[in-house]
């Protein structure tokens, strides 16, 4: 479809791309120059129509959600945004409605992250909706953030707060939930909109590289994400579920649901950042984050050996049934 | 699925990923330090099952396709390939068989291509099987290749044949145009090959940066490319149907049937080289072109004013069916 695909880039592309090395989206590539002495950082993260959002989402929201998942890669890794590449698989169930929607909640992105749009790839598919994309971000010559680097005796930090998208998305599968542990309608719409639409968390980018020893951002689960960066650091670490930061909406969920801190833990889509940090080190990050207005919490510590654990009040460790954590 | 998604990239993806910037797959996101005085030269390219292949089509061949159709753009803009990030949505159907054979035709063209496997991200779908990759190249500081910059009295050239691929998709969507066009095995083949395993003409990017104006790959049909690559030009160009290299097997369908022509010119999927240079420019280009065993062919001239025509052996210009190009 060359003429429609056309039109629809000239209609609600080209005013989004207004970074030079766009070529205004008229040519087959972008091009940029990155600052002497800095790496360019790459990463890419796709979001599918029943996979990471509901069919009728709406379009902003999945604009959003799509670019949001790159941004919290590029702030873990101590990346300053750069610009983005978009590939949009639309089915023909897709109007130019949906299309200025989605347009329209990538521009206040762009906006808001100052990440440019650089080109992109536009097909009709006869199956789902998928938006894919590719951010580029830049740090100072080797000083990207890695999973590796955690030591024993670092404290283990999260940011915000953990699990309100996964149960975001408990609540939409299961309509009586909010109602059964009796959330009020601004809770449930909390919770909702951390499953759709994550913050991330790129203030924290420099005071990450300055301080951290290693990070990386949840989106698959605290508990994954967590034994993955200590394999690859080369330790173990111990979490306490009671010193999770909870919203009051999740700690409701929990208190009517115990069996919720499951979700909580392996759930997904939270965003956040995780890192490991000297003790000595942590009031200096703490600081810089809170000029940053995100708030850290400290929910463990690493140690020699491997594997994780997260343990309950009683000092056991919790176990949990997803198959994904059946090797810690 | 976490666990069956590190167990997949373990065995099938971190053999291919040797550059020090991918971190062996264990981290969030890759690094690349482009080399002082260059540019980095950004493209995304997907291919989705049903629209670029067929259900079915061989593992190997899909993921050719999906880094060559990348690979291509970047030797239309004259930039030195340097890697890709692989975004993979696959279906339940996909079995491990199908990812160790994706993996080696991508192993195969890591190593012919000389551009590395930096990251990338794998989700299960519900959907349809689709590759999406971002691909990366080099060139001097401000010397990308552009489709804007032809001027009148260029000559336009293409690489290689053109029109085999929209004649192999032919052979496919009508199985029994081939006997009846009377091809052998051996041309049958040829077309079908070209539809499923382009050849992209990346030893070719440094003589287009030395001796052309402008530049594009042929991906989405000859008549429309070279509309655009006129129009961000600002030049009309004329083009005539008898100069088109034509393989032997593309000339026996055409003496089939004539109508042909059209699918020839609108069908894409060519990843040719079209371009534009200036004539006194063309020996020592197509030279350089020689030395590295790429074809050149001059098919028409660039002139004043705006549209493109195709002039059949009557003088008269083709005109097109597809809607594409009504505005031409």
């Amino acid at each position: 479809m060359p003429s429609g695909e056309d039109n629809l880039i000239d209609r609600f592309f080209r005013p989004l791309a207004s970074d030079p090395g766009a070529f205004n989206l008229r040519d087959d590539a972008a091009a940029i120059t990155p600052p002497a002495g800095t790496d360019l950082v790459l990463t890419t993260d796709a979001v599918i129509e029943g996979v990471h959002f509901f069919p009728g989402d709406p379009a902003q929201a999945i604009a959003k959600k799509a670019l949001r998942a790159n941004l919290s890669d590029l702030a873990a890794k101590g990346a300053e945004p750069l610009g983005f590449l978009l590939t949009l698989a639309m089915p023909k169930s897709i109007d130019e409605e949906w299309v200025a929607a989605f347009a329209d909640g990538l521009a206040a992105d762009i906006e808001a992250f100052d990440c440019a749009l650089l080109g992109g790839d536009t097909d009709a598919t006869p199956g789902l909706l998928s938006v894919s994309i590719t951010a580029f971000g830049t740090v100072p010559h080797g000083k990207m953030m890695r999973r590796a680097g955690a030591k024993a005796g670092d404290a283990i930090v999260v940011s915000g707060t953990i699990g309100d998208a996964a149960l975001g998305l408990a609540l939409r599968r299961d309509p009586k939930l909010a109602k059964s542990a009796k959330l009020s309608a601004g809770e449930e719409a909390y919770l909702l909109e951390r499953y759709l639409v994550p913050q991330p968390r790129t203030t924290l980018a420099k005071a990450l590289r300055a301080h951290a020893h290693a990070a990386m951002d949840i989106s698959d689960g605290l508990a994954g994400d967590l034994a993955k960066l200590a394999m690859v650091s080369g330790i173990s670490a111990e979490v306490e579920a009671d010193k999770l930061p909870l919203s009051p909406a999740a700690r409701k969920l929990l208190e009517h649901d115990p069996k919720l801190i499951e979700t909580i833990c392996t759930g997904g889509d939270d965003y956040e950042i995780l890192a490991a940090i000297s003790r000595d080190a942590f009031p200096a990050f703490e600081k810089a984050a809170r000029e940053s207005r995100v708030v850290l919490t400290e929910i463990g510590s690493a140690a020699g050996g491997e594997g994780i654990a997260i343990k309950g009040s009683n000092g056991q460790a919790l176990s949990f049934k997803r198959p994904s954590f059946s090797h810690f």
